[in-house]
């Protein structure tokens, strides 16, 4: 019986975050305010608790994880590697595939890694409560878990049309004490002003973190949090590329290739920052991004400052985009559906030590239905952009007679999914290519700055 | 950092079953044909496998796993035993609480540990297709996931009010590329026979039964496999036990007291068989199996002979019953409405071997809610019954100053189950004790055996 999953004690939880800021080619451009001027730290201390904001500009490659958090992580950490032996089977590939699986944390993703640490700093902080945006509900979920284990109140504003459409993720938020408010609401101006204009307003992402924004900086007791996007969440996730390592040395392997999907960031730098020293060493090894084609921020997007939100309210970020005002389609991976990416992963591809590969949403659940066939597990639409990607590098592998090390990330399982899946079963998924006159216009939309 | 989850290696999943019937004080009764005469082994080949069918009737105390059936395995197993020290905390008891989490299968429950064998001896025995009922769900996509890794077609009957009520469920079982039929269906004459009556009806899991038997007996290259009660069923979940005794010595503790949730049995034959020897050899444990108040086939049944089904199909196996029909409330423990048990379990309850115990529905949720606020994970209802009484006697402890290991099965996770707790946290749940009256009356309808 071959070895399939490459587990690691509790005490090898990685005691440190890795921070790749220091090992950047280029640093990222600064953040900016309205003024066009570098955000100071003191402009983000009435949402966020000092830690936080420390850790957002730090320069310190290694940050230490305080033993609350690595206790919190516990819970479910460290995530499993597996190797996909019946994938590799079912392809007939030559090729090794291994994926690391972020699925067993309790919210069923790997956001809670960043939630529990973002819980614990405001808590320390002296901070009663946090606001927070979801839409398909993985990272309000997340939070609500992390509230819950360090005895803070969540508030999530619920993008209205998800609220009502996914009930389920509602009440999971609910069962850890979470409290759910369908957005726009009338507890904010910025959804009383959604509300005037539209009583029915199903609500959007951009509402929501105006919404909750907005809460956070009116109260002394409560602070915001964000699932994506920030160096400091990426920093949180490194733990996934650094277990990840260690995983391997225990394979007695290394990867030539590795996949993530790609939304805000969040998994890309989580499991590739902690790859990149090797590559700048000379080490041949390529980090592959994977996005949707409906949503081709890096692919197609320009790198510019843009701001992060759709009402223009978050500071600017340089970073690749389809413009703030770009609506993608209704897409069944909510997470990837986002017009910018991190500051850090935009300026990492700009400089080409990051890859990145857009995948159609048809051939994405072919993929997924067949991982799951061959696995066992269902795979979150978000994951399988990664599994399509390593699927067709296994399949060129098989053609060209290569026997390449091919690793990607599950950054979560499917349970709350069913209604895509059943879609995608019942032949009514579409693909979706974005033309590219649409990304053109939308570029229009850039701020101007300097 | 104090360690809270005991691994094992791939290595040491079990090489062996374990049997526990010649460890019985005394034997179960055999099963009954319609003659009153004990039902022959070819009587059942009809349905099952010559594999299955001697598993159903062995006296060998260790049955060997087949290598591929453990390669199948594999892919979850072994699964984690936790301690649950924040549940500890929150409880402020001076006990330890282990569980053994069954909800990392890919289908979510301890149900495939049965599926996947039961799919291999089929495919040995050169049979193509298999049928099977699914009321919830857990059963069915447990095997529809079992299928689809040893290349068997599962064709599903799913009681119609769950099949339009749980589309979830159906689409996994579909994603594995089980066919999922809503029963009663115009596809076997005990279907057509329901519908003629009334085209309306919604099903039942005796009807499912019922048209699943009659398809599997009417077709040479399909077999009927069965998701719980029968010996063979319990036979292939001893492997939780098993690996739970290894972990146990690894936390270098052992369990005063176990409790399993109880339907059919799969679960407390499961977990505690293998912990019989040890008390037969006069080691003080006490193993208890936790059932709904709505069903309390164990606390408040007859010990008498009684058919496995609504409609009479079945053998007649001697059980704990409260009457086969009798129609259980319709709680949110799906897995635990069944008016028998297990023959097996029936036997060693009669014997005082096993305890049991039955809790509300409210309180169950309660507990439910309680452990994922404490641990993270969401646990089905089903499992939440360990959870309430393993929570009372923590607190029992307590009250008594007294230091026990506590040892639960976590069968499963609640991901499917979240319009439950919906329910319950909006207030809508309600508790159901059967009248003793009513279990009385529904007696009279025991079969006249001998």
């Amino acid at each position: 019986m071959a070895q399939t999953k490459f587990l690691l004690d509790e005490s090898e939880i990685p005691t440190h975050w890795y921070n790749v800021i220091p090992d950047m080619p280029n640093p990222a451009a600064p953040y900016l305010g309205p003024d066009g001027q570098p955000v100071t730290p003191d402009a983000l201390s009435a949402i966020f608790p000092p830690a936080i904001i420390e850790q957002e500009v730090s320069t310190e490659r290694w940050i230490p994880i305080p033993e609350p958090v690595r206790e919190a992580l516990q819970l479910w950490r460290p995530s499993p590697l597996y190797r996909a032996l019946r994938l590799e089977q079912m392809l007939d590939t030559p090729a090794k595939i291994y994926f690391k699986y972020e699925g067993v944390s309790p919210a069923g993703s790997h956001k809670p890694n960043s939630a529990v640490a973002q819980a614990y700093y405001n808590r320390e902080a002296g901070i009663k409560r946090l606001t927070t945006e979801t839409g398909a509900g993985q990272w309000g979920s997340s939070l609500a878990l992390a509230g819950s284990m360090f005895g803070l109140e969540v508030r999530v504003y619920m993008v209205r049309v998800s609220y009502e459409q996914k009930p389920f993720r509602r009440s999971m938020m609910e069962t850890w004490g979470g409290e759910v408010i369908p957005s726009p609401s009338n507890r904010t101006q910025a959804g009383r002003a959604v509300l005037a204009a539209d009583a029915n307003s199903q609500g959007s992402l951009g509402i929501a973190i105006s919404e909750a924004v907005e809460e956070a900086a009116s109260r002394d007791d409560t602070n915001y949090a964000l699932g994506s996007v920030l160096n400091h969440v990426l920093l949180h996730q490194t733990i996934i590329g650094l277990e990840t390592r260690k995983q391997l040395e225990k394979a007695g392997d290394y990867p030539d290739i590795i996949f993530a999907p790609c939304g805000g960031g969040s998994n890309v730098g989580g499991m590739m920052f902690p790859f990149l020293a090797d590559k700048a060493a000379g080490k041949d090894i390529r980090l592959v991004a994977v996005e949707p084609t409906s949503c081709p921020t890096l692919t197609k997007g320009h790198f510019a400052y843009d701001f992060g939100d759709v009402a223009g309210l978050t500071p600017l970020m340089k970073m690749f985009t389809l413009g703030h005002d770009f609506m993608p389609p209704g897409i069944h991976a909510g997470g990837l559906r986002y017009h910018g990416d991190s500051a850090l992963v935009s300026q990492l591809y700009h400089d080409k030590v990051l890859e990145a590969v857009a995948v159609p949403q048809v051939a994405t659940f072919e993929a997924g239905v067949m991982f799951a066939k061959a696995q066992g597990i269902i795979p979150a639409p978000e994951s399988s952009h990664a599994i399509r990607a390593a699927i067709d590098e296994a399949l060129r592998c098989k053609r060209d007679g290569e026997s390449r090390t091919i690793l990607f990330t599950l950054s979560g399982h499917g349970h709350f999914d069913m209604a895509a899946y059943d879609k995608y079963l019942s032949g009514g998924l579409e693909d979706f290519d974005y033309p590219d006159e649409a990304i053109e216009a939308a570029l229009h939309s850039l701020p101007k700055v300097g």
